[in-house]
């Protein structure tokens, strides 16, 4: 098995890609008014960073309940952090607000074409780093889908005969039930230490993912965090349980992946670590 | 600050290579008899390993109340594990009847020329990755001495201004006094989170250090664990505490290093990540 250290990317995560693509593509109108998100998690620090970079203003709509390390890495990368209510009402409104005050782009965490193509650059990187012999299968976390749907683009175009599969939560499993289904069905409750992958599919993602993925997979916490602790053992990286959960569904079904050339990407590796817990009945605590 | 990364060397630590150093340098008659060696650390892995590759055998030492993955570490890389009495007599005692037994070499954890000499390719390797602008000082932690010996030989041969620094945990500062005293003052009662770094140093280490080490600088655990936290959030890479002590003293001292080129070593990365605690109240009970 390969593995892709997203973690090793800028802002610890994959995430950098598609808001860097996303702020870079603007229009100097546009980019000029600014840009604004909501995310309490890695897409909320690659859209600061991402603006710092392009030198234009970025405002981050976060939870006030969010965990201080999350708010503290925002901050750090020189964005404008808006507080609002833990509900998807609550931001969604605030992002509304600072739209029709400022003219902001909303950068999407993932239902996007800009940010779509970014996270496809992960898909472009492997290919171009597996030269000797190129991946039979790509196993990529799924939540809302961006990353798995820019792959599938990008290695489909390269390698048609390349499985692109999904990885899931079983406790967050609405991309592998609507993958089946053939219909979009959100995510309700969801309850995994994965707590990157919480999220609902977005539109775009699904019909890209119906087109070009060939399966998604799903594996519990207790897989999870056992595919966490084997990458920092053995591989002394530190992932977070979100970024674990590809090489789980591997380590899940090995027959499936015997002789192949596998290439699981670890998305990202921002944890708390001083709070982390390995105890799966603690449920999704984890501040990831 | 440049980190030169032991804890993705062989066995998780530096240690692989004073032991592969030792091994494959024993006489073909020596070597059939086998090696031995008391470790409840990483020397122990880095000596089975090394004897694995030259296919002869290695017994190893251990307390009765080793940790569990450490057991199992060792007989994962084929050594034989000889139980012991947690006590040094108990120890020396048991690797003696070995050797009477068996005629095998002892390949001792730091107080051994081959060791050394073995340890010391980390400095040569430095030298050989730096080639644009050579280091201006080298931090290296101290236990027995075995590799800031070896590292200050072949960086000092090289390039005779890098100053070679050690760096030891307070609760365990023998070589801080022993370097100032000018004698061998070994160390009782050590008590720090840093538990590859509690024995004293060696005579031969001691004799190569006073000779060639510039400077020996000690910081406290607190300053331990929060160059430990910084290394796996920011480089997203596990070392042990032991393995934090360089980069948390030149942390301690930002005015003697500004500007500077600086490498600290991280010398390994075996932990258990379960049982990690993040609390110096705790002390040294975590299983490094």
């Amino acid at each position: 098995m390969w593995l892709k250290a997203e973690n090793l990317q800028k802002v610890g995560a994959f995430k950098a890609r598609g808001a860097h693509n996303a702020v870079m593509a603007l229009s100097e109108a546009a980019a000029a008014a600014g840009v604004v998100t909501h995310s309490s998690g890695n897409h909320a620090a690659a859209v600061a960073l991402a603006a710092a970079n392009r030198g234009i203003s970025a405002q981050i709509v976060m939870p006030a309940n969010a965990p201080e390390v999350k708010l503290a890495a925002v901050a750090g990368y020189g964005g404008d952090i808006v507080l609002c209510q833990p509900t998807p009402g609550a931001r969604e409104e605030a992002v509304a607000t600072i739209q029709a005050r400022t003219g902001a782009t909303l950068v999407h965490p993932y239902d996007d074409a800009q940010v779509i193509a970014g996270q496809g650059t992960t898909g472009l990187e492997v290919i171009e780093q597996l030269t000797d012999r190129p991946p039979d299968a790509v196993v990529v976390p799924v939540g809302g889908g961006g990353l798995i749907s820019g792959m599938a683009v990008a290695v489909k175009a390269a390698l048609p005969d390349c499985e692109v599969i999904g990885a899931e939560p079983a406790g967050a499993d609405d991309a592998y039930r609507s993958f089946r289904a053939g219909e979009l069905i959100p995510q309700t409750a969801p309850n995994t230490i994965a707590d990157g992958l919480l999220t609902s599919l977005g539109e775009l993602n699904f019909a890209i993912i119906r087109r070009l993925v060939d399966d998604i997979c799903v594996v519990d916490d207790v897989g999870i965090l056992a595919a966490m602790e084997l990458i920092w053992t053995r591989t002394k990286l530190v992932v977070e349980p979100s970024g674990a959960v590809a090489v789980a569904v591997v380590l899940a079904d090995r027959e499936r992946f015997a002789g192949r050339r596998v290439v699981a990407v670890l998305t990202g590796g921002n944890v708390d670590v001083r709070s982390l817990r390995w105890d799966v009945d603690q449920g999704p605590d984890v501040a990831g």
